[in-house]
């Protein structure tokens, strides 16, 4: 199977889910909008998906298409990507898909400190609001789901459904995020076993070699963890 | 197959999604923690659970328990639900979860109208920044939302998956909730393929019955959908 991803192509975002679990599981993959435009990329290309005739059309990136099929929501692309390529065991795929959409609303919580009162509005227009949000997010949501991780990976080990998983991606991209973000709060709140388990995510084979490579989009501030110190209340 | 539902005893909330299945399924389920505590039942016997050792844990409810499994993340219990009592075709079962995520979208966009700075404050300490956020809502997310909806709906018929789904009956909550919490907004954005998709569902025999039932808690001023009138900004 060749993949085509659509998704922004200046930012990680919701579509850097996707990219781990393919790279992990060593799929050819076309991240189309970061073709040039000349090539069938850009942004163009993704408006294009979107306004497209899927069934049911995509409502927002990442898409992806595979064969005939076109998929969006994140959750349900691995879901789809866990099934095709033992990224999720066969008898913990709810098990699987329930943890992914914890660390989905993480990463949403994650991403309104920022833009607690519009997604379509500019961080500076909503900055004091910002400021409130960030300092109830790193005071008590972050050690709220990063203590629920660390009780999951109590009980099952290394890996957060006993075997290996994209929901493991998903947490080490979290993990990474915040580090990013908020690395005082983190220093501060992140259990060691998250940490722990975040390296081991990151010493993956494949995930090391994506990692160093330049289809690894760097954090920055047009993404979902931006480091705005004035965020970062430890 | 008898199910146990925890979630708050006292607000419609993600776990009237899980209701509304069960009740269209014809299953016989306890809504434990609206029985009272000496019958085992009561916020104390969701608390109770939360801190259970299910594998994994739950992060949050709603939580449904059938038979040896413990499922949370209102999605999750969907699909199995769904899997379980033919409210998914099966050749649509990716495109019922993409549609319920984006549903659910949709409803943690609603929620934080009134709760943008954190879920854990009161709303009267936040209650600027919700009029920022509920303005944004109303001006841009609630016809994007239904927008997307309404294409869904042209192109599927009277069903989002083509036939009867799960996503369907999240749909109806999504819309009921918001004709509750914003009717101005909703009587000048909501397109008319969408309300007449709501009443459908409304009239359905079993959700009929189960809405002019004492089992529906009205909408009320600790879920969701809340009818501050200073919010709807049509």
């Amino acid at each position: 199977m060749s993949y085509r991803l659509y998704y922004w192509p200046m930012l990680q975002g919701r579509g850097e889910l996707v990219r781990l679990a393919l790279e992990e599981a060593a799929e050819t993959y076309v991240d189309v909008a970061r073709l040039p435009e000349a090539e069938g990329g850009g942004v163009a290309a993704l408006l294009a998906m979107l306004r497209g005739d899927a069934s049911p059309p995509s409502y927002a990136p990442p898409i992806l298409v595979a064969g005939d099929q076109v998929l969006s929501q994140t959750a349900v692309i691995l879901t789809y990507l866990g099934d095709a390529h033992g990224l999720a065991p066969a008898d913990r795929r709810l098990a699987t898909l329930q943890l992914q959409l914890t660390i989905s609303d993480a990463i949403s919580e994650a991403h309104d400190t920022h833009h607690p009162i519009g997604t379509g509005l500019y961080y500076e227009d909503q900055r004091e609001a910002a400021k409130q949000r960030a300092a109830f997010f790193v005071s008590q949501r972050i050690a709220k789901y990063l203590g629920y991780f660390e009780r999951v990976l109590a009980q099952s080990g290394d890996h957060l459904v006993g075997a290996f998983s994209y929901a493991d991606l998903s947490l080490f991209q979290l993990v990474a995020g915040l580090r990013h973000a908020f690395p005082k709060a983190m220093a501060a709140h992140a259990p060691a076993s998250v940490i722990a388990h975040h390296d081991r995510v990151a010493a993956r084979p494949r995930i090391a070699a994506y990692l160093a490579s330049d289809r690894r989009i760097p954090f920055n501030e047009h993404g979902i963890f931006r480091a705005y110190a004035e965020l970062d209340l430890a």
